[in-house]
C-alpha cells in the first residue's frame, strides 16, 4: 500500500487497457499487486467476463481474500464457483469474523462446510455464532473479536493489558466494560484512557450512556442509529445484556450502500447485487420475467382499449392522443411512488401522517392536473383541430392525475403491510393502474360524451 | 441522552400522536427534549407543517443547533425562515466548524453574513476557510479542528499535551504529524501512542502511508476513498501539501446516502432534499416542469401516430395493439438506463469496457425480444383473432428491443460528457426515444407490410 492517492476507477481502467494492449504480463501482475484490494475488487467488477478472470489469476494469492470481501455477492460467486476448496479456504483465512461470516453467506451450502470444517476450533466456533443470526440484524453484521475489561481495575493496568497486544482490532475506539457474567454495563473511550490518571479506576471514567445495541435489532436501524449518533463502534448484546460482539462503522457504510440502491434498482426491476458484466444466460432470465410481467400489463391496457373500439372508429383522433392520459398518470405516480418508497425506507411515513402526506399529494395532482388540462385541451384543438376530443383528453388526464398520487401513496403502504417490496413489486402495479384507469377514462368519457358535445358545438 | 436506545421513528410518531391528543404540552415538551437530536430531526421531517412548527417551538433552544443539522435543505430551510436572526446565531454557536459551514451555505447571503459577524475572530476566519471551498470537494467537507503534532516530540510529551486538552474533537483516533511549515508528513494512531513507550518519538512510530486528500478531491472520491480503505478519519492537504484540515467518516455516510438517493430521486424528477410534506405551492413548480417536459413526449408521440392515422383507419386493431410496443421498450430501457447510472456512479464504465457492456445489453434484447416476439404475436393473434397484425407488433418489438439497450447505455454516458446529469435527463429522454421508434416501428412497418401480409393470408 503506498501513500500515493488511489486513483479514479476510470483513469485507471484506461491505464490497464493500455497494459493488456502493451501485452506485458508481468508489467500488469505488478500493476495489479500494487492496488489496495478494494481497488482490486472495483477493476474486477468492472471488467468484462474473459479480461475478469485473466486479471484475477494475476491477483496475489494472500490478497485474495481481501479482494473477495469487496466484491458484489454476484461477481464474488462467480469467481469462487472456478476456484478449489483449498484455495478458498487459504483466501479466507486472514479475514475477520464478520467478513468471514459475510463471505460464508454468499457460498453454496457444502462448500460453507467444507470451508469451516477447515479452521481451527475457536475460529469455527466465533464464525459459527455469527452465521446462526440473520444477516440482516445486528448481530449478524457484528465482530465477535472485541476486547473487554472489568470496572475495578486501574488505568495503568489497563494500559499495560494494552501495549501486551500485538495489535488492537482495527477501529477500536472503545474499551467495552462487562460484569463478571459478561453482562455489558458501558464503553471506555480509548481517548478517556489518555487523558485519565495512571490510578483512575475504570468504574470512575467510564461512559454509561452509550448504546447498546439488541442482537435482534435490523441492519437498517443500527445503520440510523449509526448516522444519527455519529458512531464508530458499537456493543452488541443478547436478550440478557451480556456483550456478544461489536459493530464498527465500516460495516455500517455497506448497510446504507446496499439500502440506497435497493431502492432503485428494485423499482427497475433490477438487483443491487447485479454483475454489470453477468453472463447473458443468467441476465435473460432476471430481465425476461420484468419484461413478461410488464406484458401482461400491457395486454391488460389493449383489452381495455379493445372494449371501445367503435367509439375508436367512430373518432381516429382518439387513437392519436388517448396514449397522453395513462402515460402523464404513469410519470405523476411514479413520481409519488418514489417520494413515498424513500420515505417509507427512512421510516418517515407512519399512521399519524399518512392523511396529511395524502392530502398534499393529491392536492398537487389536482392542481397539476388543471394546468395540463388546460394545456391539452389547447394544443388538441390548435394543433389537432378536435374541440370535443381536446374537452374529452382533458377531463380524463384531471381524472387521472388525481388516481395516480393516490395510487402512488396507499399503494407502498399496503404492499409493506403485506410482506411485499414496495420498490419492486410497486411500479409495476402502479403503472397497471394508471395505464388502465388512463384508458378507461379517455375512451369512456369519449363513448359517453362525445355524441353529446358534438351536437352542441354543431 | 439516556441510555435507552432509540426506538424507531414510526413507533415514535404514533407515540407523538397519542400525546399530542391527550393535550398535554408540558408532556410534548418533556418527550421531545428527551430525545436525540437526530431523532428530533427525524420527527420534525416526518411531520406536516403544522405539526412540525408547534415541535420546533418547543425544543430547547440548547438543542436547535444540533437538530437543524440533521434537517434536510428544504425542511431546515422552512424553519430558518421564520427565526430571528440573533436566534440563529445563538443555535450555531456551539457546532462543529464543518457543520456551521453545512448550515451557513444553506442560508440565504444575508443571514450568513449577519451570523459570520456574530462569531469571535478565530471562528469566523475557520468558517470562512471552509466557506471558500466548493461544497462538493473534501475542503468543503473538512473540519478544521485538528491536533497537530511534530515529529522529535517523545511519546511522553504528546501524552502530557492530550492530557491538558478539556476534550478532543470527536472521531479524533489519530494525531496528524506536520514539519515546521506545516506540509502533511503522516499520522500517529491513538492506539499506538498506548502501546509506545515513553520516550520513543513521534518520527519513530508514526506512519507515512496513510493516504492525505488533496483539497479538491470530489466528496463522491472522498466517500469512495473511505469505503475502500475502512477509514475513520483522514488529512485534507492543500496544493503544496500543507495540512488544512480532516475529514471524518460521519460526514462520509452523509455523502454517500445523499449520492445514493440522488440517482433515485433524480429519476423521477425529484430533488433528494425534497421535504415530504413540502408546501404544496413549491412542490407544484417543480412537479409541473416534469410533468410538462413529459406531455411535450406524449405530444411527440401523438404526432407520429397521427401521420399513420389512415393505416389506423384502415386496421383498427392497430389502435389497440399498438402502446405494446413503446411500453416494452420503455421498461427494457429503463432496466440498462438504471443498471448504467449506477455503473456510472461507482465509476465502473469507462472507454476501456463501454463496447463490451453494449455488446451484453444488446444481446439480452435481443434475446428477450425473440422470447416476447413470438408471445405477442401468439396472443394477437388467438385472443385478438388478427395475425397479420401480430406479425407487425411481434417485428416492432424486437426491433424497439434492441434500440431500447442501445440509448440505455450510449444516452448517459453522452450526457455524461455534456455534463448533463444523466439521472434527471436520462429516463424522458430515454422513453421519448423508445415511444417514437416504438410507435414509427409498429405503424411504419403496418403500412408497408399489413397489405402484402394480407394478401399472402389471403
Amino acid at each position: 500500500m503506498s501513500n500515493q492517492l488511489h486513483i479514479n476507477t476510470e483513469e485507471r481502467l484506461e491505464q490497464l487497457a493500455n497494459t493488456i494492449e502493451s501485452g506485458s504480463l508481468y508489467q500488469l501482475q505488478r500493476m495489479i499487486n500494487a492496488m489496495h484490494p478494494a481497488e482490486i475488487a472495483h477493476l474486477l467488477e468492472s471488467s468484462p467476463p474473459s479480461r475478469r478472470r485473466l486479471l484475477w489469476e494475476l491477483v496475489d494469492p494472500e490478497n485474495e481474500g481481501e479482494v473477495l470481501i469487496e466484491l458484489g455477492d454476484e461477481v464474488r460467486a462467480s469467481l469462487v464457483d472456478e476456484m478449489e476448496t483449498g484455495d478458498v479456504l487459504e483466501a479466507v483465512k486472514g479475514l475477520d469474523i464478520d467478513d468471514m461470516a459475510d463471505f460464508l453467506q454468499s457460498l453454496p451450502d457444502k462448500l460453507t462446510e467444507e470451508t469451516l470444517e477447515g479452521m481451527n476450533r475457536q475460529q469455527r466456533r466465533r464464525v459459527e455464532q455469527v452465521l446462526a443470526y440473520d444477516e440482516d440484524t445486528a448481530a449478524g453484521m457484528m465482530d465477535t473479536e472485541v476486547i473487554t475489561i472489568r470496572t475495578n481495575v486501574p488505568v495503568d493496568v489497563v494500559l499495560r493489558y494494552l501495549r501486551l497486544q500485538d495489535e488492537l482490532p482495527s477501529h477500536t475506539d472503545n474499551l467495552f466494560v462487562i460484569d463478571k457474567y459478561e453482562k455489558y454495563l458501558g464503553i471506555l473511550p480509548i481517548i478517556k484512557l489518555l487523558t485519565s490518571q495512571p490510578d483512575d479506576r475504570v468504574e470512575d471514567i467510564m461512559n454509561t450512556d452509550h448504546p447498546a445495541i439488541p442482537a435482534d435489532m435490523s441492519s437498517t436501524e443500527v445503520a440510523s442509529l449509526f448516522e444519527d449518533r455519529n458512531l464508530i463502534s458499537a456493543p452488541v448484546v443478547d436478550n440478557d445484556g451480556k456483550l456478544i460482539g461489536r459493530i464498527t462503522v465500516d460495516d455500517v457504510l455497506d448497510v446504507i450502500r446496499d439500502e440506497s440502491e435497493h431502492s432503485m434498482m428494485s423499482m427497475a426491476g433490477l438487483n443491487e447485487e447485479e454483475d454489470l458484466f453477468a453472463p447473458v444466460g443468467s441476465s435473460v432470465k432476471r430481465r425476461a420475467l420484468w419484461l413478461g410481467t410488464n406484458l401482461l400489463t400491457a395486454f391488460l391496457a389493449a383489452w381495455v382499449i379493445d372494449q371501445f373500439s367503435t367509439t375508436i372508429e367512430s373518432a381516429i383522433a382518439l387513437a392519436v392522443l388517448m396514449g397522453i392520459v395513462p402515460s402523464m398518470g404513469g410519470i405523476a405516480g411514479s413520481q409519488t411512488l418514489t417520494l413515498v418508497i424513500r420515505g417509507l425506507a427512512l421510516g418517515q411515513i407512519g399512521k399519524g401522517n399518512t392523511t396529511s402526506l395524502l392530502f398534499k399529494e393529491v392536492m398537487l395532482g389536482f392542481i397539476n392536473g388543471l394546468i395540463w388540462a388546460v394545456v391539452v385541451f389547447g394544443i388538441s384543438t390548435i394543433a389537432f383541430h378536435d374541440t370535443s376530443i381536446g374537452i374529452v383528453i382533458a377531463l380524463a388526464m384531471l381524472l387521472n392525475l388525481l388516481i395516480a398520487p393516490l395510487t402512488g401513496v396507499l399503494l407502498p403502504i399496503l404492499l409493506r403491510k403485506l410482506n411485499i417490496d414496495p420498490a419492486l413489486a410497486g411500479s409495476v402495479i402502479l403503472t397497471t393502474v394508471t395505464d388502465i384507469v388512463g384508458y378507461t377514462a379517455v375512451l369512456g368519457l369519449a363513448t359517453l360524451l362525445l355524441p353529446y358535445i358534438r351536437s352542441l358545438l354543431g
